[in-house]
């Protein structure tokens, strides 16, 4: 074993967006092997001497055409995990990244993606739930460990859902109380179980009351704003 | 610019002990140039194919003789600030290490390090203070940025006192509520004005009465446990 050898150091992006009332994340098709046509984070390699955040706002930009705004990303984990990649031995920070739906001008695949995808992302049963439209997608179509890293990003979410709100950063400024309880139950399904009226008590504290009401199916609902 | 140039990629370990109600950091002098007897954090490269935690404790092991429990290290930050290290490109994998003091069963320098050292670290006036002895150190008594490192450990751990209490596991099994006041007072001044009454309510949830008393100075103190 050569003691100097070095990694391949790559930044992965999990990306999220609110769209219609669910949560997505933005995946790319990948247009060369080893995982040609898989599903996968966008991804790629820290230039010599790169900032981290500029390496993941560069790579995404040259993937997917996808501005970042670097005052809303976060890095979540990074991952050595031995023959995680099986070209060679391959390090990878990965990121957190939260998008306003406003601020996605666009999403164009190029440079190593084939195809962009937003897909509906949520635990459901304790497990990682993943759609493209109609499909449902598994571990294996996923490249590398993106499947893993996904998994984390929930975790990380799930996790702080009670103190740290950056997730709230995809959301539009005015959401009824409902749309909140949906949001936190995209991570933590226990929130779907509890009545909006239990949750607006708990967290009355995040959101402050826009004075403005929303129709809704059934009646008018009253609309907040929050911070994070 | 080489488009396939790699970097070296270290693990840097941030350890935390308890020792006679201070709270303490292990830093290690630098044998060897750029950094020739500056304080550091023990840090070493990451071996091919190796995994991260594998290293974390390799590296402390070799220069520090510690032997760290790895339920108890954690992810920190990955930092690649362009130029961090005047010998190469160098991106480093910070961890959060903590040590309960009699799992310490020597520290001896080795390898890189010429001396280790624990010395007294706190916030204390919004300013990082780090003492050895009767020494205090600023800035440039680091090597490298870990002087920044240490600061992003303290914060990190301020911002989750209220909630996740890893830091915890450096304290021994039973303490009085001032010794918990006092470790919460170390990363967050403001503690340090509660008096121990106001403090007992606000976190009787994490802390369990024991039964047993300790004599303080002045009285008789109930002990309690804690879950992290």
């Amino acid at each position: 074993m050569d003691k100097y050898a070095k990694p391949s150091v790559t930044v992965d992006s999990v990306i999220f967006r609110y769209f219609e009332g669910r949560v997505q994340t933005l995946l790319i098709k990948q247009k060369n092997h080893p995982y040609m046509g898989k599903y996968a984070l966008s991804s790629g390699f820290v230039q010599e001497q790169e900032d981290l955040n500029t390496a993941v706002c560069r790579e995404v930009r040259e993937e997917t055409s996808v501005q970042l705004n670097t005052d809303h990303i976060e890095q979540l984990v990074t991952v050595g995990t031995p023959y995680r990649d099986p070209r060679m031995w391959t390090i990878t920070i990965a990121y957190l990244c939260f998008m306003a739906f406003n601020d996605i001008q666009m999403d164009k695949a190029a440079d190593d993606a084939a195809s962009t995808h937003w897909l509906d992302i949520a635990m459901v049963n304790g497990k990682l739930q993943l759609t493209d439209g109609d499909k449902t997608l598994y571990h294996d179509d996923l490249a590398f460990d993106h499947w893993e890293i996904l998994l984390i990003a929930m975790e990380r979410i799930k996790g702080r859902l009670e103190y740290c709100l950056t997730i709230l950063n995809i959301m539009p400024e005015e959401n009824t109380f409902t749309a909140y309880l949906q949001l936190f139950g995209t991570f933590n399904e226990t929130y779907l179980k509890m009545d909006s009226t239990n949750f607006l008590r708990r967290f009355k504290h995040l959101f402050q009351k826009t004075g403005c009401q929303v129709a809704t199916r059934t009646k008018k609902a009253a609309t907040y704003t929050y911070q994070t």
